[in-house]
């Protein structure tokens, strides 16, 4: 089950900082809409840390993502491998993604736009900055709230390769060890 | 053996938009020097493709990438976990990171800074736009060619979780089948 959860709250690096395919969530005019984002990046510079996503005028969720500067960063786990690709690949204007692919909405703390009850975990965001948007297609999102199922057996999450194949995610190698300098930041 | 391969070239979100861990090369004041980047990012709204990269004035490469305005992304495969986690807990005002960790450097086509021989593959960037560093950190970069080992064995790449653990490739999944829309962009 999803669970808000302060542990993860503070470690959005290990969630998004790998690099994995996410969806994003939002509610405009009384419709949910999900997307799917291939391109995020965490803000190093600024903490609390800030998300960097990328899209553009031609997805259905741009128009509703900035008309309501809020939103849902949902990271599916591998068993949704196929829903998120589905869904990067059709129209928020044509289908209610939603239940076209059996996903559940689940009401989310800060946001109006729904947490996504299947994946791994969900980040609500506010858009703090539209000021990249006309030159690179980027937003600035603050994340005010995450939600993590840890009761989820399946945990891998997949990167997109840029050509229609996915790298899912293999063994983890610990090198805490190593990162002396790293840590004088903690 | 290193090439510049256009193929590559063709396909640069294949190698980043996955967000591996990367070193970013640099050349200044007769000095090579890397650095490690846990947080890139493929710019979706150009074409051709521009990339995102943070870092800050803390980095020692700050200052030689934008005194020089180029670079080299080099991607390391697994084989080089150790050897990047250690870069990245060195400072260049210190230590000659090619020498103390066995790497070896090797002229590029159109900038100063030197590949990285032992990677995977080495993008040379050169720097288009300095704008969003005080705010953000973020330096955007044009590519202008990539090299690629296709001989290597190791080809793996890796994540960065955040907390020091990283989070190996494993398997991939093609679903290009399912990219009925993304091809129209092809």
């Amino acid at each position: 089950m999803l669970k808000p959860n302060q542990k993860y709250a503070n470690a959005l690096h290990e969630l998004l900082e790998p690099g994995p395919v996410v969806l994003l969530s939002t509610f405009f005019k009384g419709r949910a809409n999900l997307m799917t984002l291939t391109c995020t990046m965490m803000l190093e510079q600024n903490s609390p840390f800030r998300i960097l996503i990328g899209l553009g005028p031609w997805d259905c969720s741009y128009n509703a993502l900035l008309k309501t500067k809020q939103c849902v960063i949902a990271i599916p786990a591998l068993d949704l491998i196929k829903e998120t690709v589905k869904i990067g690949n059709c129209s928020g204007d044509e289908v209610d993604k939603f239940k076209e692919f059996g996903l559940t909405p689940a009401p989310a703390h800060f946001v109006a736009a729904p947490l996504v009850k299947e994946c791994l975990a969900n980040i609500e965001c506010k858009v703090i900055d539209t000021s990249l948007v006309d030159k690179y297609g980027l937003v600035v999102l603050k994340p005010c709230e995450v939600w993590y199922d840890s009761a989820k057996k399946e945990r891998r999450t997949f990167h997109h390769n840029g050509d229609g194949t996915f790298t899912v995610d293999g063994k983890k190698v610990n090198l805490k060890k190593l990162m002396t300098r790293w840590t004088e930041y903690l």
